[in-house]
């Protein structure tokens, strides 16, 4: 199941930046299941990594190698995650790079690798550098499509977001995808995305555009609230297009990270959509906090509530459960009674009960609705925050118990 | 499903206690679903209820009982929580405590209401009243077993525990009942459980051992980790064994407090046997921290990990989901490396990465047991924590996603 938008919409390519994908038979023959993306000379490029402190090798030697220099190739398998595999997972992490570097005749630090699927098994060394030249000769512009589908796990559609705007004159593209369904809640970083726009902009301010998009985008997510070892968003900028160097925040700073926040979120929100045995995209807005930090609290508390998801994915109006939630959020001093809770524009709950002239039937028809959200008015302050969530079916529990057989 | 030892084992009576269980027909008619339970002049009493700021108005309104007053008489219905009722629902909690007490010529203060059951619905205060005469004729001193039924929800089998000691020549008898399967992460409380014993203690003496017995036991389980609205834990002591007066922290305080603290222990873990969809017992023994509170932080998030519960529903010693979950705890400084993951006595986790030695086979042969030890040894403390939790399995999303229908 999946829910809403889930065509994968045209994907223009980013001059300066080749993609490829190919089967190299790491767990179901024919299917695609390594990638690599090449950056030209003269790009520029941030990333953000997992915070689970059982990162995976290739985690740890991306990292590195990005602190080191600017990457050339980013290196995608999925069918094994390559974590919890100690110290033979970050030699293989690195042989992989290796492998990669002398077919580009690059240095190893300046391939990256990124690695999804089963923790703990022992990675396929050999099938992954067996499948590189064939994965590197397939590498060209217009390989986003095959790249979106190439790092899938679990995911039910290929994600991807493609923008164009114009600057003084000047075009600009941001294309982006991305894959993630299951353990989804993305920790300073997110599941596997890869971003690239053509702008020349200083490294810093790259920095500092990712950070931002990623904090109101995939780190505004959760599926079920499980942060994977492997997440990394990595986003290039090629200076191919004409726009001047951006090297101060200036209002083309501005236009040019909305445009990439804008498909972060879009990235974000397929995951979402995709989240494993979902029926529904629910939005939770809390509003009129105290801080940003309390108004995440109680979102992400109403959000990780096994009872509130399934009564979503039972389509049952049981708002007892989104205000059960609420009452156990660690925020200190809440008082009810200020209180007010919306399902869309369904008042639900106000002056800490059951609001006046609400009905079953008014309920009913917005969880009848895919996609709803749910509204907190905290009542004590100006600070707010937005995240997304799914709900909890049957096929979250088929698919997570039927996983490795 | 339930998890084990599901048969309740013999109650014994306490002296002093009466209780009485019948069908007022609030929800499915012929199902007992009212229990009354009367205490004798001369007891003392303790108790601590849900930290959820949405409490339910029986909650408010035993709570201030409480305060004022030794009660003499609690009053439990099951079908509606009375919960998110706002004003309606104090007054309807009132409403009960006082026509139970005109039957038995006490204070309505005297009377400590409880409910369970769907939040946000109206309180049946017309049907909860016209059962109470019968119920209160129920009354007697041998109604534990049909306490224990008349206070069960989505329970699939009736909890308690009693345990009969012998104390300088004096015999002192502990016996409680428990309801909770769902919406269960209790909070410095429980779902509902009544306890109680014969011997005569000071009341600050009383909370004190409380306290310590709930810290231990309720405190320490999690089936979805959602806290209730309606939780409460009340324990009694009638003063009726020959026992002489507890006033202080001696031997004989500690006796009775260890019997108390056993039979809060049987009662919690039989909540968790019977989780909403359980099919197995898992206990997390996490050791060697640096502190109580990170130790049940990196348990409750193992706990609480979707990815892990339904890893156990299947039998899948899909090991990385523990280890995933441990770095996502949130501790700081975690070394991955000073770490070690246990299943039973198999290790899993060594080194950062899957220890030496393992095999799927010694993985599999753990997960096809019914009751499962997770143990992680942080290896950089004096400190451990032990909780209990369940598997997540497609039954407990069919159980709530048709609660209401």
């Amino acid at each position: 199941m999946a829910v809403g938008q889930t065509v994968l919409p045209v994907l223009l390519p980013v001059e300066g930046v080749c993609l490829g994908a190919t089967s190299a038979g790491i767990k179901s023959p024919g299917r695609k299941d390594l990638v690599v993306i090449s950056l030209d000379k003269g790009a520029t490029c941030a990333g953000v990594f997992t915070q689970n402190k059982f990162c995976a090798a290739p985690v740890i030697i991306a990292r590195q190698n990005m602190s080191e220099t600017t990457p050339r190739l980013f290196v995608i398998n999925t069918g094994n995650a390559n974590a919890g595999t100690g110290k033979q997972g970050l030699s293989d992490a690195r042989a992989v790079c290796s492998a990669l570097a002398a077919l580009h005749e690059c240095q190893a630090n300046e391939v990256l690798p990124f690695s999804t699927g089963v923790i703990g098994e022992i990675y396929p060394l050999e099938t992954v550098k067996s499948g590189l030249p064939g994965t590197y000769q397939a590498l060209n512009k217009n390989g986003w499509v095959d790249a979106a589908n190439g790092i899938l796990t679990t995911d039910t559609f290929a994600k991807g977001a493609s923008k164009k705007i114009s600057i003084d004159g000047h075009a600009v593209t941001v294309t982006g995808i991305a894959k993630g369904s299951g353990m989804i809640r993305p920790d300073m970083a997110t599941m596997l995305a890869f971003i690239a726009t053509d702008v020349a902009i200083s490294k810093k301010l790259l920095d500092q555009c990712l950070q931002t998009s990623v904090a109101a985008s995939f780190n505004r997510i959760t599926v079920d609230g499980d942060t994977s070892t492997n997440d990394a968003c990595i986003l290039m900028a090629t200076a191919k297009s004409n726009l001047p160097l951006i090297k101060e925040e200036n209002e083309v700073y501005r236009k040019v990270c909305d445009a990439i926040a804008e498909v972060c979120e879009q990235l974000a929100q397929a995951i979402v959509r995709d989240g494993e045995g979902a029926t529904k995209l629910i939005t939770i807005d809390v509003f009129e906090g105290t801080s940003e930090q309390e108004c995440k609290e109680v979102a992400y508390t109403i959000a990780h509530s096994p009872l509130v998801k399934t009564a979503f994915f039972a389509k049952d109006p049981n708002w007892g459960r989104i205000l059960a939630a609420v009452g156990r959020a660690d925020v200190e001093n809440l008082d009810i009674s200020a209180m007010s809770i919306f399902l869309n524009d369904v008042c639900i709950v106000s002056n800490g009960g059951r609001a006046p002239g609400y009905t079953e039937k008014s309920g009913q028809d917005v969880m009848d609705l895919d996609e709803i959200t749910i509204r907190v008015n905290l009542g004590r302050g100006l600070y707010s925050a937005r995240i997304w969530t799914c709900d909890l079916s049957y096929d979250y529990v088929r698919i997570n118990a039927e996983y490795r057989s």
